[in-house]
């Protein structure tokens, strides 16, 4: 199949494209680098350094003979989506090319609506064109499952039959996302499913959980080919976090009391889960949401898992608990559905204490790169933003 | 109360601005004419000719001797926005200020983009711009009835409580827009509400019905305090366009079966919820919704009512069902709840002889005015959209 990945610069991105390259599919990959620029705005930078996307390419050739074919530009640019899906026709477009950070987008006024307008933009540019080529595609979307908050029942995959009154309909589930970056994937998630109605197009839209992990078959190839692993409190995730906090010798910084629960999986599993939306894809006109994560946890679990594991190498680890920045419950019910990637051949690889060994030996190899000063949380969701907004104002406008 | 009303140049801004400053309130309206300008690109206009915001400003001080502060302003400039909340520092603000029509959205792709990045900037700003000033100021934001859709359930107010698997919670109401249009208010609506929640805004989302009428207090005073009263097939809505399609003699044109049914109100009733809206305010940290409609029909019986009001006139009305340019369901089960605003003391308006016979006698005054090649529908929801997209490229982004 001929598979076009947006974003395939980033943590998701570039394994996305080896691993589906490796399954003998035609792939391109499409960045406008955006995320780096995004990088340097707050002096943060990934764990293991990271080659330019056209060197990464390079080097995928010539370690495996595999041709993936580069675009750059940006989703934004209605042309440029236009010329990109006209000149590649793909069976199916992996869309990750979205400004992925909660924290990023709570930062201050600017940063907030341009996550909301970046999004949303790339979101709609890619249906317009999609409807406009009448091309024979699969929209695979990356979604959140923070789409949903923390309802006091079950959250299921999308949809949810409701009775009410005697009468009875399966509706979109109700969603209460919990920061400016988590509502864009809420206004995708609605743009996507009308267009999918009104224009007939195909479309999966994964609800993702927390992503943990630094190693696929991809990046364990070639140091080379390795993807950008963040830890810094704006773009790293809780698991990653930790484990980098525990190699550093500063202590686990547990947001509340850390009883917090989230849907996590593995790196890998997210490509196996991506690969099974494309070989299974949605038919036209249908919508579909997969609830795409492996195991929950609490926060503070999270946290002693990685403590137990750093003492078996012989760290000393602490757990330090935050007054936790974010607008969130910290006690509340947490049993979503996963059934979908399952029954469609997904086998989880569970968070092991191998898994963070091999997290943190990996780690560990870059400690003397561990910038210390970016893990703490700067972004509070409550917090004033009135510098922020000038600096965010010359910073982003300035560039745009 | 000081209450400033953006969008006061439109359709319902402007008689809001009257009834309000009628009602000893301290009001200032806010515009950036953006209305004019598409009206200017579709070469559509509205019936009564209407004086510039400024010199209606003026006749209203002449005529009642009240001033309305006058700024003018774009919302998705966010200086402007905390500048003139700075300045007047309102006790409520009525969000009027944003692209109204379903079929402006989605005539091509640039104009669905913009419909959705000028309405969720303008509110995102607003919201930013609250949270910084601090104001103790109640956003009462006009939304929509079409964020529900047409569900197999009734419809309740904003939230509905959900029993699943032996739980149980009150969740947002899902939503299933039909439009570009009615998607951006549905961004709009989840926006809100999380900022109320992270914030502790104060908001109520009128969740309006479709507006027929013409005429008020207001603007029976003088015709020079008209409102901008559309009959196309853009920005002008069912009955109003059925009651100018039977004064011009040409047949009344219903979308498909007519048997779509949605929730209606007279403008009179616009202005009398609003005001309800913000003489009970929302507490800080609530976002409210009010289902705003008095009324439901289905397209075929206004059809039918205005055309035996129009026979009484001495005219002969016919009705032409068109195919259905909308994607929508045409059999449907609708009953939406609508008590709150009764509850607070709402004495609807009904749809009546009498106002459909005095609302066929001042359109048949401007008779000679009416455009008869505007009204019949020229956007397809499901429509190739090859030069329209180049037209709206040169026309929207030349301007911007």
């Amino acid at each position: 199949m001929k598979i076009l990945i947006l974003g395939g610069d980033g943590y998701l991105g570039w394994p996305t494209a080896m691993h589906l390259s490796t399954q003998e599919h035609d792939v391109a990959v499409l960045d406008n680098f955006a995320k780096r620029r995004w990088e340097m705005e707050l002096n943060v930078e990934p764990l293991i350094p990271i080659l330019t996307l056209h060197d990464r390419v390079k080097v995928w050739r010539e370690r495996t003979g595999r041709e993936l074919e580069l675009f750059v530009g940006d989703l934004r640019n209605y042309g440029v989506v236009e010329g990109v899906l006209e000149r590649f026709r793909p069976d199916a477009i992996v869309h990750y090319g979205e400004q992925p950070s909660a924290p990023y987008s709570m930062m201050d006024h600017n940063r907030s609506v341009f996550t909301q307008m970046n999004n949303v933009t790339g979101t709609l540019n890619l249906l317009w064109a999609m409807k406009k080529l009448e091309l024979d595609c699969h929209l695979v979307k990356l979604g959140t499952m923070g789409e949903y908050g923390t309802p006091n029942i079950d959250i299921e995959e999308g949809f949810i039959e409701i009775n009410h009154k005697g009468r009875r309909d399966t509706l979109p589930f109700p969603c209460q996302p919990g920061s400016f970056y988590h509502l864009s994937k809420v206004h995708d998630s609605h743009n996507v499913r009308f267009a999918c109605r009104a224009w007939k197009l195909a479309a999966t839209d994964l609800h993702q959980g927390v992503v943990y992990g630094i190693e696929t078959d991809g990046t364990a190839m070639d140091e080379r080919l390795a993807t950008s692993f963040h830890y810094d409190d704006v773009f790293g995730t809780a698991i990653n976090r930790f484990c980098v906090q525990a190699a550093a010798g500063i202590p686990l910084t547990v947001y509340g009391k850390g009883s917090q629960c989230r849907g996590f999986l593995n790196l890998r599993d997210t490509l196996r889960c991506v690969e099974l939306a494309i070989v299974n894809p949605a038919k036209r006109g249908e919508y579909r949401v997969f609830n795409q994560f492996t195991e929950t946890f609490s926060i503070l679990q999270l946290a002693e898992l990685v403590a137990a594991q750093a003492r078996k190498l012989g760290l000393t680890p602490e757990i330090h608990h935050l007054e936790n920045p974010r607008v969130e419950a910290e006690e509340h019910h947490y049993n979503p559905t996963h059934t979908k990637l399952l029954d469609l051949g997904l086998k989880p690889h569970f968070l092991s204490d191998e898994l963070l060994d091999t997290m943190m030996v990996t780690i560990l190899k870059y400690e003397q790169r561990i910038k210390r000063q970016i893990i703490l949380p700067q972004v509070q969701w409550n917090g004033k933003d009135k510098d922020q907004v000038m600096g965010g104002l010359k910073m982003m406008w300035a560039g745009a």
